[in-house]
């Protein structure tokens, strides 16, 4: 529990000639007193304090005793002695901890976390541990685990359609990071972004200090003419599944798209959710088709768990050295058990298993969450379901979405409003995530959504009180 | 290893009516040709690719035949169907990677891997995977798992008297990502370093907008009147153990710190490596006696592993807001499985037995490498082996130490310069890491290198070639 004479820095030297076991009371006194020492915290074996202070063991024992005897510590069976008295809580447990969302969260983007391949990643971590070098554990290259970006980069081969070597590749910290550290190499620029399009990304290219320059979406995603209009040198896409509509990317925009880049352009192309795809043919990335042009990035977080905070970022040569190098100036890399593990489940095909075994299952709740949206919300207009964790329905103009996000949150179910995710003007609309959840407590969910917007305006059931709903967002 | 009709994107829709098998087989033999499929790649069993395109099992049967006779492909055993034809190699591994150095590296900070506690890291996350929830794997808390905050600020008050409750503390990837989190909300002032210091964070600093100025340590560690003349309002400072000198800040130089702090100052405190100490009474975060005025970083890289890139950051209450905001635009947070397992290593008192185990290890060879310089380096001044993963040796004025550091790397032994971690002018030296060697690797390595010490300049007897050592490093 404790590193020897570190314990409070006790120091052998400061023992006093006097009174050592009034001296260590004193301080044991201090340490739980101010917190130092915790509820529940175990206190070092007498025999290893004793030793650890040069003092008798008989003086650490009476010490103990006169502590036991206030009440301060207790004998806790196999624990050993604990500290008994209680610091306040609150200074114990971090503020605004996140707890679980009393009604039901369709917030789209996260996947179906009980299906996470926990034995396999075990097993795989049992291998890792066995078999990795020393050195593996020290510092590594920055751009990533050597076995991993070679695994990675035949996997994105074979699966996405991505031309790049191991070399090519940078393993990042998610998305997030990826589109990060590439807006640390765009800080300053224009950049257009899809409208609809993530919220998230559009404040975290900002926060970087690129400017998001909003380009339309419509039925067959980006409106590569209105981006040749915009001037912009950039624009980040989801070509595979748009964020949040789930439009493909049309044939002919795609073609238009590489055409720009062709004559200069830029291509973010975000890999978002691709793995998910139930009723269509799988769509390939744009970098196989310029990988000049196009940078790639995708990560596990919709295949695996975002938890992992595992991604890669595959860019052109020219851009590749300072990307590694900002990549070293945040973090020196990532971390490396977890590249390790990764790599091991992709050469196994553990996770194409994985990604296999889940498919049926997203299907079947994409069903429940379709069923339920005719029955209960019939006018509603839904898109986006061939493909991916959520799905979107639009309604007639006039509604406000922000307005029916919040009954339906009033009726203890968490959506977010399509005007959240666009800059420009549109139908109102809401996501709704299907992934994370039972068909059953789909179906629960769209009856109360349905429910709650069939409710004159203004008048609220409170299923959640709102305060505390606020303070868990 | 490859997603059903994922594998090369292969689109049933796509299948002409002609000759089925002839279209697969130009579609798998353009697939190798290019890389896409590496050599080693096993190829989807024919029942499933044949399911997946819709086409007979007859079809695909057919082609792999084709590719099979073309020499293409081969029958691999349990592996099933892969690939034969070698793609070029340098496609396939990264460039510069990092080949284990012919001789011996005694550059310092890192610990001895051979001892890291794997069986105890993978029972650990055994526990983990067993009793996570499956909200654990999601997007989690940006400033880190409630669960390991918890334990770190138990862990850091018992054994560096650091003043925290779970809700002042930021999980960060390493000290390198904390110090460069910090670096961000400093841009654009002048923050005091020591000189010596590292040179990686003088460098990091520099890199994220902060101007350097140096602030000379002597014996009794930073000079603080003169850090009050600098006129800077920050200083970056290694209390505990100073790199790369090895000297514990002086009582009344801490005394002069925390005034200069409570006037106005803010201090960054790198707790580096404070966990490795052998002959001396162990000394406290500065940050338990100012937690308003001092910022505190550390890691488990020195006591665990470097490739963990697990650390944290310790702010006052003021700058808290802004880091976690930069922890989130940068990452999102930290992986939430190596989190979850260090907190079950201090729980468990698996992390206190860890450095139990290693500390006499790590003094043992701390004591082979000062028997060593005794022996061949005797003019040599040794400084800072009270604690630590390296020390000191300097020299007479006169001497060049880079000088000193390239006839040692001729002799196969790595050392780093002292001059490298210095602005202003000081004696010449060399940082000797001992932690990552066996006592007897060690000892030739300290014979080797006061070989090439003594001979005469200019003469060299090239151990490691010179182009092959500075491409490794």
């Amino acid at each position: 529990m404790v590193v020897g004479a570190d314990f409070l820095q006790l120091d052998p030297g400061a023992v006093p000639r006097g009174s050592l076991t009034s001296w260590l009371v004193d301080a044991l006194r201090a340490a739980i007193a101010d917190g130092r020492l915790a509820v529940g915290t175990r206190l070092p074996a007498s025999r290893v304090l004793a030793a650890d202070l040069a003092v008798s063991r008989g003086v650490v024992v009476a010490a103990y005793q006169v502590l036991f005897d206030d009440g301060l510590i207790r004998a806790d069976g196999a624990r050993g002695t604990t500290v008994a008295a209680a610091p306040p809580r609150a200074e114990v447990l971090p503020a605004g901890r996140a707890d679980p969302w009393a009604g039901i969260d369709l917030s789209p983007g996260v996947p179906d976390l009980s299906a996470f391949p926990r034995a396999a990643w075990l097993r795989a971590e049992r291998t890792v541990l066995a078999s990795a070098a020393a050195a593996d554990l020290g510092y590594g290259d920055p751009r990533g685990n050597a076995v991993l970006r070679h695994e990675l980069a035949g996997w994105l081969g074979r699966v996405r359609g991505v031309r790049a070597g191991a070399e090519d590749l940078v393993v990042v910290a998610g998305v997030a990071q990826g589109l990060g550290l590439l807006a640390q190499l765009l800080a300053g620029a224009r950049v257009g972004i899809e409208d609809p399009g993530s919220r998230g990304t559009r404040e975290q290219l900002a926060y970087w200090g690129v400017e998001p320059v909003p380009v339309p979406v419509d039925a067959d995603g980006l409106d590569v003419e209105a981006l040749a209009r915009s001037g912009v040198p950039v624009v980040l896409v989801t070509p595979a599944h748009h964020f949040p509509t789930g439009v493909v990317l049309a044939p002919h925009r795609r073609r238009a798209l590489l055409e720009w880049a062709a004559g200069g352009g830029l291509v973010v192309e975000d890999d978002y959710d691709a793995e998910h795809r139930y009723d269509r043919a799988p769509v390939s990335a744009l970098q196989g088709l310029a990988p000049d042009r196009v940078v790639h990035t995708g990560s596990v977080s919709k295949s695996l768990a975002p938890g992992l905070r595992l991604g890669w970022l595959v860019a052109p040569r020219a851009l590749q050295p300072e990307l590694a190098r900002r990549k070293r100036m945040t973090d020196l890399g990532n971390a490396a058990l977890p590249q390790l593990v990764l790599a091991q489940l992709i050469a196994s095909g553990e996770l194409e298993r994985h990604l296999r075994r889940v498919r049926p299952r997203q299907r079947a709740r994409r069903d429940a969450m379709l069923d339920a949206l005719r029955r209960h919300l019939p006018d509603a207009r839904v898109q986006g379901v061939a493909a991916g964790l959520h799905l979107l329905v639009t309604f007639p103009p006039g509604a406000d979405d922000r307005e029916l996000a919040e009954r339906a949150r009033d009726a203890g179910v968490l959506v977010q409003p399509l005007s959240w995710h666009r800059v420009g003007d549109g139908p109102p609309g809401l996501v709704l995530g299907y992934a994370a959840h039972s068909p059953d407590r789909i179906r629960d969910a769209v009856a109360r959504l349905g429910a709650s917007m069939r409710r004159p305006s203004g008048v609220r059931q409170p299923v959640v009180p709102k305060r505390n709903t606020d303070r868990e967002r």
